[in-house]
């Protein structure tokens, strides 16, 4: 029989994902029926590459740069002023700018249908090139954790994504890439209005965001279950992964390959080591990391 | 073959229904891939009887009157007085007491976990009878719809539950009656917060509401599509009717088998011929109205 997990090397981590899959559905005293076997992954960071900056973000800057090209006298305020010049401290401080961010935001893309909103991500997705590694970013998902998706799913599992970023962006790009439907695609994004026959998005964010305590909520409200199984990366991961019954947390730990970092991972990485989570180390666990991308290529590509 | 919808009698409705079914999934310009095959329905009066009042109503209410024996107090405040007086008119200007019922509710189920309010829940449907038909509550769904449901299905539609009520309420007992999955149940809901490794209900209520504008709203941000068939019965339903391709209004003409009212549906029943809705009479459309119960029985408990 070919190893379901074939890109995934021998080792903790798979022996503990296939001793927990095989536990759950083969008769015995662990079974779960399939109802019940919820499977939530988060996105970025988790199935795709989150690195030297969210994909959703690349997407945001490129539209915000759009925006000063069309009025220049845009340039002189916050997020746009950091975007043009390059104000990779301030871009990186999110969380001290929350009110300029939601101001960009709202002035982006609020106010027009979630169809305008789905036309400009598919535009994104055709033009945009990941920087390090050349590809478009319907390439830049993990092959180990897309095989990991596909055995769940084979595993009659319904697995869910849950990304902190925006719902309706991952969603345009979810059945492609990870064979994932829109319907199974939970995240944060705008209030939305209903009128004159269509949707709108507002400047407003539906509360919670998908983010940390706000990821069991959104995992309650749209599955009705805990996960059975949570997949995660960061620090916003935890309360999903404390919320199923087994947690896995991917390290960026493969400088060579991806990136090397445990910033915003510090405390999942504590909280693994004393709630017995899996960690999977993208070193020594993914036999490959890039799916069609040679890895040779790809590390040479990534050490910037 | 067997005939798919047996218990709708001949007429335009299910001639509609057959007909738009057929030109969407079978080969031809009309055809839609399953992925797009959303599907919604209304709860309350589309689904299940909701006279003589909503079953969940029922729920509270009874709720509402233990918490008044355990603390006799109560029996002087609102909407705890309404109950226990058995004061209609007070119970059926809803909208004229919201603050008060709101406070109610947070009272009766505030503060529990998701857990704790199913466990009252499953009791309320394992206890609770309907007050003419003298059935378990899990016995009040039509049957011409049941079969519709599995109709769609059986023609890989997605099928969703789309309640004004409480989501988490219809959630309990939608597999059983319906065969509809926990996930695919969307409604109204409180507010969660996540503490201490569990889920628990707050006073506060979740925005939109499921219902009106809001039903669109809860629709695409848990199925990420417009439905392309929808079902309702009432003003409520309109906007969601609005955004679907083929549009079931369920008229409750039938005062033998059922209850004869246009009350809050008077809107969407003039929207229905405008907007070319299908509408289904349940005295001249449906051939038998709850599954289970002999038809003269059933008439003659509900002449109340």
């Amino acid at each position: 029989m070919a190893d379901p997990l074939g890109t995934w090397r021998e080792g903790a981590a798979k022996g503990a994902i296939l001793s927990f899959v095989r536990s759950v559905t083969e008769p015995g005293p662990g079974f779960v029926p399939p109802a019940q076997r919820i499977a939530t992954f988060d996105n970025d960071g988790t199935l795709w590459c989150e690195k030297p900056l969210y994909v959703q973000a690349d997407f945001i800057f490129r539209k915000w740069k759009a925006m000063v090209a069309a009025d220049p006298s845009l340039a002189a305020e916050q997020p746009y002023k950091a975007v043009v010049d390059g104000d990779r401290a301030w871009l990186a401080g999110m969380l001290d700018h929350v009110p300029e961010l939601l101001k960009g935001l709202g002035a982006a893309f609020g106010g027009i249908t979630t169809e305008a909103f789905e036309t400009q991500v598919k535009g994104f997705f055709t033009d945009a090139r990941h920087p390090t590694l050349g590809t478009p970013y319907t390439q830049v998902g993990y092959r180990p954790m897309l095989e990991l998706v596909a055995f769940l799913e084979t595993n009659e599992f319904k697995v869910f994504i849950c990304t902190g970023g925006g719902r309706d962006f991952v969603r345009v790009v979810g059945e492609e890439m990870y064979g994932v439907p829109r319907e199974r695609v939970i995240g944060s994004g705008p209030m939305l209005e209903f009128r004159d026959g269509a949707l709108y998005r507002t400047a407003g964010v539906e509360q919670p965001i998908d983010d940390g305590p706000g990821k069991p909520v959104h995992i309650w409200t749209r599955t009705g279950r805990p996960p059975l199984f949570a997949g995660g990366n960061s620090d916003g991961d935890i309360e999903m992964l404390a919320s199923a019954r087994f947690g896995l947390l991917v390290h960026h730990d493969d400088a060579e390959r991806e990136f090397a970092y445990d910033v915003l991972a510090e405390r999942a990485l504590a909280e693994a080591a004393q709630r017995g989570w899996t960690v999977a180390s993208m070193k020594d666990d993914f036999a490959t990391v890039f799916e069609g991308v040679a890895p040779s290529i790809v590390g040479a590509d990534a050490r910037t």
